[in-house]
């Protein structure tokens, strides 16, 4: 068996999950959590790469003894997140952890993912909200809201979101299913939550520029066909930054 | 005139309101921040000195033309906050100004003053409320925090308060009238809410560590009237961490 670990994390502090010379990363910090919780040294494998600064309200990683197929513990599976919880920095936690076969994969026998943006639309910035999401300073009226929501419906379905897609990547294949698409207000916030099975370099830091730039009326929702169709990423809105971005649900198969 | 800003903060990074040698402070952000809006150099006096790691929803301060009583502005009162938005860090703001008398006090002029604690109560952490709260991981049931409330309902009134004052205070009249004090439980957060005339130092702070005492069985909230009257601090619970602590409300005379 391997035991496939529910974190979250705050990415403020961090350079991204994928562990890097000279920069703190999350699977570093899990590293070095799960040898001191086993004992012995570990091999932490991610459901994604995120980038510097992006948060995640669920995260999912296998953890294997160090160059094995699996784990040997005596540590009953309900205490792991304690145990993890007396190692781990504050901004990291694991919330929950089970026992999966060793053949299971957390990137690729994932269903989908949910991801959450977070805008957050005053003209003045709340400091409870630097780094936890996006200051965009000009307020949108309830019209610009329903905009961006029109928007999003015309994400949902099988599509080549080549146009979505930031450079850097050596990603070939650009077909994603988006299953869900929604924009949502409450109060100063402005949620976009996207699920599908799997998402492209940057696509939901894309997707949710390419919303505002609806708001701003740059874009019409009903242009957002052709922006898909035309596989060109400068058709696209800009890249929304990293702080706004919250992994929020892994599902996997079965 | 004095210029009166409303400023919200994130204490995490600042060792307190009050500004010293060698540590960064809320008041020093503010100082560099209004020269850098007026022109000139400013005092800024705050309604209270606040610990380091402690937070503000709302605190209020009093800016004027250093060595002066009150300062000459063009800017239009309207203007300020955003005036300040472009040089102040992302974890302060200044959310609202407003124009007061020469011999107005942020300190003396208080009517009244809400904090508010929260109280983090599951086992595991969570990333995103460190430094934002209390983690306090025996979860507490509805039986312990209806106690909570009973016990905090017993600090309302005017009391000498000398058993809920951390020493190296200078104090030496220790009666405070208390308004409201309440407790709730919303999900995971444990919510203190008390305001008060004034409060003493680490007032809160020892009224909320009371209360855990309360839940804890150790001080039953009939105990509260004798805890009081005894003017012992060390009667009272522990001293709680600043990072649950938020000034939540000023209000001023007329």
């Amino acid at each position: 068996m391997k035991i496939l670990i529910y974190v979250s994390f705050l990415g403020t502090k961090y350079s991204g999950y994928q562990i890097q010379k000279n920069a703190p990363t999350v699977q570093q910090a899990l590293c070095e959590a799960s040898e001191r919780v086993f004992g012995f040294k570990c091999d932490v494998t991610g459901c994604s790469r995120t980038d510097s600064g992006v948060h995640a309200n669920m995260f999912c990683a296998a953890v294997s003894e160090s160059g094995k197929s699996g784990i040997d513990t005596t540590i009953p599976i309900k205490k792991i997140p304690l145990a993890y919880a007396a190692v781990l920095p504050n901004d990291i936690a694991v919330f929950d952890a089970k026992e999966v076969d060793d053949d299971f994969h957390p990137r690729y026998d994932v269903e989908y993912k949910e991801y959450v943006y977070k805008i957050y639309n005053r003209s003045i910035s709340d400091p409870f909200m630097a780094d936890r999401s996006w200051h965009y300073p000009r307020v949108l009226d309830d019209g610009a809201v329903e905009r961006m929501n029109e928007a999003a419906a015309r994400f949902v379905g099988k599509h080549d979101f080549a146009s979505f897609m930031s450079s850097g990547s050596d990603v070939t294949d650009t077909v994603r299913t988006i299953f869900e698409a929604e924009v949502k207000r409450e109060g100063a916030l402005i949620e976009f939550r996207v699920s599908a099975d799997g998402f492209l370099y940057n696509m939901v830091r894309i997707l949710t520029g390419t919303l505002i730039a609806v708001a701003e009326g740059k874009i019409e929702p009903t242009d957002i066909d052709a922006v898909i169709e035309s596989r060109d990423r400068k058709r696209a809105g800009v890249t929304a930054p990293p702080t706004g971005l919250y992994l929020n649900r892994v599902v996997y198969r079965d």
